[in-house]
This record gives structure tokens, C-alpha cells and sequence, in this order.
């Protein structure tokens, strides 16, 4: 494998995180910060006690504290949305192209914050804090494995709203998220209208369809076929490794259009020159996916990917029945950025909810992010969206 | 769920088959027969001892030999692909509604045939005849296991041109098939043109891609994950019909488009009135798709599914470095028709292949299938292109 590939795929695949273009300028400095609850109700009912999720927040909160505005972070993200934990740490948050001084989404008028999920998908990477079902439960002194209450989408927005009320916020300039971050500022905007004003979608949908629904379970179906598994019950024991590394594998292919995979793979040799010892190993191309998903495996917990699977097959804004329903309450003015070549959370469905809003009379809008990454173009080609995200945040 | 959706997914699942629309005509009789070679040796040089494969024809093999359509298989097929077993047979093959007297594949012109591929994916289905890791080794007494050698596409096409030639056939009017029946398709006319008038590709492609081959990975990942699989050697213990069921599901969701999925699948019940119980279970869009392949996952044999795999990774047309090469020596007319929202072996494959043949001034067109189905319009949308399919046969 060349050099360059090896480096494009560490850009994707380095701690789980999809990192974004490192800008030649003086980085912004930033650290995770740790928010506390000493209890939590989910939305179905349990109490879960001692919550702790991690936090950043770049540029400063104005004394009217209504310069805020929420970043929402992607299934295998975590708060690290923007700037460097040090001048010398190699790459700086998923979306430090659009955050920033003088960026679309300026640091020097907005108070930005971004907040840890629970059931985060890597609580193993140094820079998360979480609490799910690897935490230890306060009751036991064991971790919760498959004990954990069953979260939503709706909770990760409730332990941002408490939060944020910890800090005296009571209303958000904007919030914007990209993949699962849209599930929670599209559920931000249905639940809480008195609290948005603006909502943006990056490549995301305001409800699971079945297609979806099936797609993800794919994620979670590999893990629960590892051995290693046990029900949930492994943290006594050797973790499910090969079942997350297909998950990470599925994942990073699912949300990869073929243009860029293309590019990035090692290519097959040609027949009969290789191939036909035997089954049992896998073609370049597969093990160039898969190396690098083992490689940040230890990172993640295989219940917590289950966990945020189940968070977001259970999606449907505003927990009504019908789009039309979960969005009616919404007031915030509305922007939808799907990816034109998007294969995981494809286009109709960001279509799908700004129809429903106009059809409501509301003020929502669309545009398409172009580029080679499918799905990914919501993270690798969102500079080419920052003059409209600019103008949108600033009307 | 409701009688209708199960009938829908009876449809696809059954026997692994995919079926196509019953005709409201007298059904063509067929019956499984049988071809033996005493030994065949692979592409790659090794040599299998007493191989069997089924086959089917419909219509008559004229004096002069020339009234030849061969008809290749897709992955979870076989080659039952036009009229019933019997007058009660629920189930005609699965291109009926375009093989049969008076149809687009006329079979009261041509002899059509159609050839079990080795390795069947579903060598446990009572009507597949296969030869493959699953059969008894005669060397050993014993199952082969991944002791079968690898075998490519070239391997299904040479088997079944051994048995044509048995029949003293040496010419091809046509060959057809769709998805890995396309390959086929396309192997034969670039390594055999002398054999070949008339090639179609149906939802197919002349090239494995990187993107395509690691999409594949997936379904041989979800077997070896199967602790019952044993690194293959399964056969005097436990099948490991998880991973089979998984690999199954798959398979069925990436050949389907979510609009059909989606009109097929129960939606999922409004939170919080389901789905917060567990993490351990599947939510009903998940569960209809497991439920439907667990059932027919004892008809498949895992390492078959490995090998059948591996067969599609390595294909690249003539099994030459680039399609140019590969494609040089074709003569026969070709015809490309891509499902136009085929998510599995998406259109620019076959416009790829197509766009080759024309720049090299061969005679190749490409028309798209339009439907709801995804990938599965090579099937079930099949019959919008019976009138294109007549006129290039008869031209």
C-alpha cells in the first residue's frame, strides 16, 4: 500500500473521528470539560445516577448569554469540534474549517459549545467522557453492561439542555449537527422551539425509515455475532474486538461513496496472480478497510455502539407519530445540507423533513453539498458550504 | 404485521430465490437435470474430481445447433430460471415473465439453458445440483471444507461450456444473466468471442471495484464471525446459520432500494411506547428482514457463500489488468441495462463497461431499468425490457 493511501485512511480513521482539514493558521487552543449530574431520567422512565459527559466550548459567552450556539456531534464523534488540545497535537476538531475566528461559524461573536453524547461510541479514546453501559453503576460497583437504560435521541438533548441551563443559557442562537448531530438539532428545534431560533441539517434526516432502521442494525448484528460478546456481560473478559471492527468497517464503507473509496483502496492484482490460495484472508482492498478499523477498535465499547445504534433506529422527531406531527411546534428558521451522493442517510430524507416545513409554511431551506465523499462530504467538503452557513447565522 | 408485507417478503425470501411475477398463462414444465465431468481443472491449476452441476433447458435444440441462449445465474440463484416443476409448482423460475413460448426469450425459437454454478450458494435447496466445499472430497470420504480450491467466474463459464459441448453445441445465439449472471455473461464474450453473437448484461459489471469487493467482505465477515463456522470445518457439528442469516440480510438489504424496503417493512412504533425495553432485541424493520433470512438460512452453505464471495471479488472481465485489455477480443453485440437506483453494482459500473466497448468501436448500447426495486429491478422490472430484449435477440 503507498504511503498516501495510508495516510488518507488514518485521516478517516485515526481514534474513530472523522477529522477535517488541518488549516494553515495559529490553532485555537481548547480543553474538554466535564459536566455532572448527580442523577438523570431517561426518557423512558429510569433514573441513572452520577452522569458525567464531557464538553468544549470555543469564544466567549456574552453577558446577555444569547450569542450560544450548540454543536451536535456524528455517531463516531464526541465534542471535539473544533481547535487543538495543544500547539503541537496533529489534528484539530472534526469541523475546525467552518469554527473558528473569523470562520463561518466565528468564534469571535459565538459562543460555541459542543457536548460529549451519552453512550458515547469511544469511551476508551482519552478525549471522551461518557456515561453508559461501560460506567460503572454507582449501585453495583460493576459496569452496567446491558442494565443501562435504553437512551434516545431526546436524552442526549436533555443533558444538553441541563447543561447549558447550568451555565444560566436559555436560548440558542443556532444549533447545527451533522449525521446523528442533525437527529439532535432537528430534536432540539421539535421539542424546544422557545429555545432555537436557527437549525441546521448536515446530512441527516428527521426520521428513521425502515431501510435505515435495518441498515444500522447491520452495526450492531456484527457485534452481537462475536463470541466475545457475552450478552453484553465482557468487561471481565476479552472484548469483542472482531465484531466492532466490522462494525467500524461497515460504517467507514457505508458512509464512503465508491468515487473516493476507489481512490483511496489498493486496487486488485490481477488474476491468476493472486487470490486463488484461499478463502480464508481477505482481497487489499477489504483489508486495507478492515486493518484500519481493528486498529482504533480498543477504542470503542461494543455495547455502546449498540446503544447509539438503538438511539437512532428509535428516531422520529418530536416522538410522534407522523413528520408531520414531531415538526409542527418547530419555529426555528431551518437549513438542510444533505450530501448530493450521500448512501447512508441519503438526500431524500433531508428533502423528505424540508418539504414537510414548507408545506407547514415554515421557513426552511435546502441546499446539496457536493463533492466525492458520500456521506462524508458532510465532514470533508463542508468548507464549500461555509458562505451560505455564514449568511444563514448571521440573517 | 399485516398479511400483505409477508407475502411481499415470501416473495424474495423463499428458498433464496428471488421470484418473479406468476403468469396468468399454462406453465412451461421443466425438469433438474444433471451434467458430470470426472475431473475439471480451475483457472488456478488445481484439479476437482467427479464435479456435478444442475441445469435446466426450455424450448428445442434445432439440427443446426445455433439456436443457443444460455442463461447465468445471480448470487442467490440457480439455474431454475423459467417455468414450474410441476402444475402445482407455487413458483415459476425467476425470469419467466421474459423466457417461455411467444416471450422475449422465445423458446419456441430458441433452446435456452441455464447451469447450476458451482459453489451454489444454496447447495441444500433439494432442486441446486453444485459442486463445491460442501460435497463429499473423494479423495477423503469427507466434506472439503476450505480445502476446495478457490474458483473464479471463468471456472462457472468453462464448466458450463463443457456441458454445451457435451451436447455438441459450439456457438452461443446469446448469453444473458444478471448481477453475477452478468459477469458470467461478459467472461464468456471476452474470453470465448468465437462462442458469442449476442451478449446482455442485466444489473452487472465487467470490473470489481475496491468499494464493490469490500461491500462483499461484509457478508463473508458476518459467517467467519459465527463461532460455529470453525475456520469451515463445521460439517459433523453446528452450521453457523447466524452469520449465514446475517450475511443473508444483507444481501437482501443491499439489493433493495429503500423504496420498495420501505413500503414492504412494518414502520416502527412512536416512542415511548416501544423499543426502550432492551438493547438486545430487533426493532420490526430489523426483525422482518431477520426473521425472512433465518428462515431460509439452513438452505445455504456458509463456505459456499465464502467461495461465492471470493468468485465475485476477483472478477475482472478476460482477467486482464485493465477492461480495455480484458475486453479486447469481444465481438458479440452487447447490451448493457442497469437498474438506474441499483445500490450493490451501481450504474456506472455498466456504464464503465459500456462507455469501453464503444470507445474500442464495438457495437454495445445501455438502456436503464426503471423501478422500485434497486439492484432487484434485474428481477422483478425485468419485463419493461422484454420489448428491447426481443428486438436485440432477433436483430
Amino acid at each position: 500500500m503507498n504511503k498516501l493511501k495510508t495516510v488518507k485512511l488514518s485521516l478517516i480513521a485515526l481514534c474513530g473521528l472523522f477529522i477535517s482539514i488541518t488549516q494553515a493558521q495559529e490553532p485555537l487552543l481548547v480543553e474538554k470539560q466535564r459536566f455532572q449530574m448527580d442523577s438523570y431520567t431517561t426518557v423512558g422512565g429510569e433514573t441513572i445516577k452520577d452522569v458525567h459527559v464531557g464538553w468544549e466550548a470555543y469564544g466567549e459567552l456574552n453577558e446577555a448569554k444569547d450569542n450560544v450556539i450548540l454543536v451536535t456531534h456524528f455517531f463516531s464523534g464526541n465534542s471535539h469540534a473544533a481547535g487543538k488540545y495543544s500547539a503541537d497535537d496533529p489534528q484539530p476538531g472534526y469541523w475546525d474549517a467552518i469554527i473558528g475566528p473569523g470562520k463561518a461559524i466565528d468564534t469571535n461573536k459565538y459562543y460555541v459549545v459542543s457536548v460529549d453524547s451519552l453512550v458515547n461510541a469511544y469511551p476508551n479514546l482519552p478525549s471522551v467522557i461518557t456515561t453508559g453501559p461501560a460506567s460503572t453503576n454507582p449501585a453495583t460497583g460493576k459496569p452496567y453492561g446491558l442494565t443501562f437504560p435504553v437512551v434516545t435521541i431526546r436524552d442526549f438533548v436533555n443533558v444538553q439542555k441541563a447543561l447549558l441551563e447550568s451555565k444560566g443559557i436559555g436560548k440558542l442562537h443556532a444549533v447545527i449537527g451533522a449525521s446523528m448531530g442533525s437527529l439532535q438539532a432537528i430534536e432540539w428545534a421539535s421539542t424546544y422551539p422557545e429555545w432555537v431560533e436557527r437549525m441546521v441539517s448536515v446530512i441527516g434526516s428527521a426520521k428513521m425509515d425502515a431501510w435505515t432502521i435495518a441498515g444500522l442494525e447491520m452495526w450492531s448484528q456484527a457485534i452481537k455475532l462475536d463470541p466475545n460478546w457475552r450478552g453484553g456481560d465482557y468487561y471481565d473478559s476479552e472484548a469483542p474486538l472482531n465484531g466492532v471492527t466490522m462494525a467500524q468497517a461497515m460504517i467507514t464503507h457505508g458512509a464512503m461513496h465508491p468515487e473516493i473509496f476507489n481512490q483511496s483502496a489498493p486496487s486488485q492484482s490481477t488474476l491468476p496472480n493472486s487470490g486463488l490460495d484461499t478463502v480464508d484472508n481477505q482481497l487489499p482492498a477489504a483489508q486495507w478497510l478492515f486493518d484500519s478499523s481493528r486498529a482504533r477498535a480498543p477504542l470503542a465499547d461494543a455495547n455502546h455502539i449498540l446503544y447509539l445504534v438503538r438511539a437512532n433506529q428509535l428516531f422520529i422527531a418530536g416522538h410522534q407519530e407522523t413528520l408531520e406531527k414531531g415538526l409542527a411546534n418547530l419555529t426555528a428558521k431551518s437549513l438542510f445540507l444533505p450530501s448530493s451522493n450521500d448512501l447512508l442517510l441519503m438526500p431524500y430524507m433531508a428533502e423528505q423533513a424540508n418539504s414537510v416545513l414548507n408545506n407547514m409554511g415554515k421557513d426552511s431551506e435546502l441546499e446539496y453539498i457536493e463533492g466525492p465523499w458520500g456521506h462524508l462530504n458532510g465532514i470533508f467538503s463542508i468548507q464549500s458550504k461555509a458562505d451560505k452557513l455564514a449568511k444563514f447565522l448571521n440573517q
